[in-house]
């Protein structure tokens, strides 16, 4: 089980650091600066994630983070010059399934660490949503997080079940929080829900 | 006292809310985008203070502070539905509060922690100044505090005061220090002071 | 030989300020903005990485870091009154001695607190750019990290060489790690070397 989920992991950093170098591409970026932002969005949320909870970081002691990243980024990188161009629903539909990852197991991180059930959800929200806030801003882009669609509400709500569950049954929780924030994802990349909180008005966004 | 200064602090917690909240409706922003706002404003610049001091976050063993941003936050949202309008002034006014309160907060954290007076200093200005930077890198912005009328410059002064008086009588320190921040920010925004140190070239800003 | 390396460390940082401040005065900032600007160049980057290694932050304990910066803004803010103007070679070259000189600092930090080879590499790179990184997000301009001219393959190779020497002579794996990639920077500033991984495509940088 615990490899189940460490091998999961893995597949979560791996779509993370691939939508990084996609808009490094996108962005025509060179070199390793396409390294440095598949990175940072891979692991920047988890990273944020344990320096709040005070937990060891979680990539320091474990180099085989950074070779999924490598792997990754490099493989879309002969992917892009080969085909040079790739399905933009393909990586939202997977960037879905690795919110939906990063959400319960950031969720669970700081449940074991005994810290109370809405900083569990804050935990679960920055691990998932903190890595592509980083990535847009350093290529100067307007985070999607900020954006509609649902991002940071998914996560929020997926933390929150998993959260209730824990109680009751681990893994349970684990999947159906998983579960609720994938459903939510894919729901509203579909059907473009969004959550008005401000009625349109002047002065948009730039 | 201790009482007074928890919920003072969330006092502080709270205007920041509003003021990220307030970025997020100018800039168009929807659903929960207004939350993350609102939550960096508030609570980044001692998060970045705590990590740095080696101390556990302010907020992570203490739910409290994510309740009031969203209150805050909800609370702004529900007023600017409704009217569709805040007062710039009552706003700049609201947040030099926050930023002496921070300020002095932020120095005096370091100080019980037995850091060099400089190291304090450094403190209370990272307290007052970093979530709004946070604030306004997301948002795209130009930091606030990177632009005159003397916002970082202002935290430094009053955090120094603070420290200096410290070691005399600590309250006394706390109101001074509070109240030459305090005075200073108002006294910029009322006279829109700044603190030239280039002359006038021809490659602005953009 | 432990002072030595302590003083280089200053001259790094003093480096990394100078061109924190000339940022700002290319972006017309005022004021304190400068000092702000200046200290996230010169400690940005050595702060994270700390951070993430879990060790006391460099600067927390020695306020002398601080005086370090605050005379190099200045002094480059008294030259930018008196002349106007600075060399941008000049500036490249001892930034080019900064980097290599932050490189090879931050993985052996990593090495001696026993971290794996890969994630040591990681540090020296994260020391030696992430100031600069911040220092252009703030200031709103395309972080030149993430553009060409080999900045971060620079770190990367510098670091690994010496990791790789480290278990012989610890002083010669310094003095080479340091010169390669000291010599790399060089040799991209002066032939403008770039590492292109996609082919020029449409939509470019903006």
């Amino acid at each position: 089980m615990e490899t189940f989920f460490y091998w999961f992991d893995h597949l979560g950093v791996a779509v993370f650091a691939i939508s990084g170098t996609l808009l490094a591409f996108r962005k025509n970026m060179d070199g390793f600066g396409v390294v440095v932002l598949a990175s940072v969005t891979a692991i920047g949320g988890g990273t944020v994630r344990d320096l709040i909870l005070d937990l060891p970081v979680f990539w320091a002691h474990d180099p085989t983070y950074i070779y999924t990243i490598l792997v990754a980024a490099f493989g879309t990188i002969l992917w892009l010059r080969l085909r040079d161009y790739i399905h933009q629903k393909t990586l939202l539909i997977a960037d879905a399934f690795g919110v939906s990852f990063f959400t319960v197991m950031g969720a669970q991180k700081a449940l074991e660490a005994d810290y109370p059930a809405v900083v569990c959800v804050v935990m679960g929200t920055i691990t998932a949503c903190f890595g592509g806030m980083l990535r847009d801003v350093l290529a100067r882009d307007i985070p999607m997080v900020l954006k509609s669609e649902l991002y940071a509400t998914t996560c929020i709500v997926g933390a929150s079940v998993y959260v209730l569950l824990a109680p009751y049954t681990a893994l349970t929780a684990l999947l159906v929080g998983g579960l609720v924030t994938l459903l939510l994802r894919l729901g509203a990349i579909r059907w473009q829900w969004s959550l008005t909180v401000f009625q349109e008005h002047g002065d948009g966004h730039r």
